[in-house]
């Protein structure tokens, strides 16, 4: 079973950078798994800087949606995989469902199955979206419910959580 | 003086889950306080949901405003309370006192006198709101305030208080 | 090098009293450095009912914007500076670079350098305004943004850095 490790902390808290600073001390070739939508050319170019600035080490898989049934075959001889975000496949995952979170929260319970078979280390960044005031809208509350229900799904499967603040991490577990 | 266990975190962080694990460490018959306003059909059902799935060591009491005197007279016999939630209590409070902070203050304090006088184990649950931008509303500005005002009045009085972060506790006190 | 301490938290965590009582066990006269900006009757007398409430122990310089030029000649003799709030220094920033975060960045750095180099204890309160939902409002993101990176500046050039919640701090470093 894979080691998993779930980062989560709000807006510029410093998760990414610390996911991939934990990656970067395992020796070998990484796989960066960006969740976004590419979907203009400023966010295209944008997706290439922050590749450029991640170096050599770094393999890049781009997928919005299908991450179960992709990773399988991109992780073999990698040495970590950092999936960056969760939040993002998220509302990826919600939009594709009609905004229904309960086939969103399987999908998600898939997708700790099939990090935990790879046999790499996983590096997960999530998003915390729950500390604010209830929004006023439906399908704002409505993913907010969800990004929290599934950080706890993931923060109870990993053998490590983290909470970042101020770009500092805090051990949740 | 009764024992006063505060717990708080955001929107879907394991708040609930965690107050009632600690509860039912404890022996003997449990008291449930919820404090949401039932307004319809479909809230009176969700709530006998709820009641079902704790099972039949918890008795439950519905009060949406007057705690302080009601909790003295179900209590005894009961081995701890948990009150869920604080939040929904003092939005409930604002509404009953014109939208002004100062008298739904007064309440809290007298709250929290009224809890320590019971003589078993409290546990409380409240919510993070004040981690997100300045709401654009008055009203919203105004109750999270009021919000962490209180919360900093229950956490003060503790005996325990934790912060919930992905369904993962981090000791406060 | 002056000893920075970064206290970070959400709306009424308790970060200003925190800061406050931390620097009150220093002997010899503090300064408190208001941030914002005071452009009515009812603000400049919150003002002074706060400056009173603080006691005679403290100096007060109310600068929302040229921090970095004014702070060298109003500390000496002052055994330590507490600055409430970067946040609002931030928004301030903001708007008089025309709502273009680059130069606030550098504009920060610059603080941070002046900072360090008064010879006095520095507490700087911040706050956490990006773990609610994603703003709707493109200004609210680009700020949320700037916060979060620079209260990551901060604290990676802190001595020590703590996050409040409900009045309790967690020190992150």
């Amino acid at each position: 079973m894979s080691r998993l490790v779930f980062i989560t902390g709000g807006a510029r808290s410093g998760k990414s950078s610390y996911a991939q600073r934990r990656c970067e001390e395992l020796p070998g070739t990484l796989l960066y798994v960006a969740t976004a939508r590419v979907e203009d050319a400023e966010m295209a170019e944008r997706v290439t800087l922050h590749q450029q600035q991640r170096g050599e080490r770094w393999a890049l898989l781009e997928e919005p949606l299908d991450l179960s049934a992709r990773l399988p075959d991109v992780t073999p001889g990698r040495s970590a995989v950092l999936l960056d975000c969760l939040t993002l496949w998220l509302t990826n995952q919600l939009f594709a469902a009609g905004e229904q979170p309960v086939p969103v929260i399987a999908a998600a319970e898939q997708l700790i199955e099939t990090l935990r078979r790879l046999d790499i280390p996983v590096f997960v960044v999530s998003n915390e979206v729950g500390s604010g005031i209830v929004p006023d809208n439906a399908l704002a509350r409505t993913f907010r419910d969800l990004a929290g229900r599934v950080n706890q799904l993931f923060a109870a499967s990993a053998d490590e959580a983290w909470l970042l603040a101020s770009g500092l991490p805090l051990r949740l577990k």
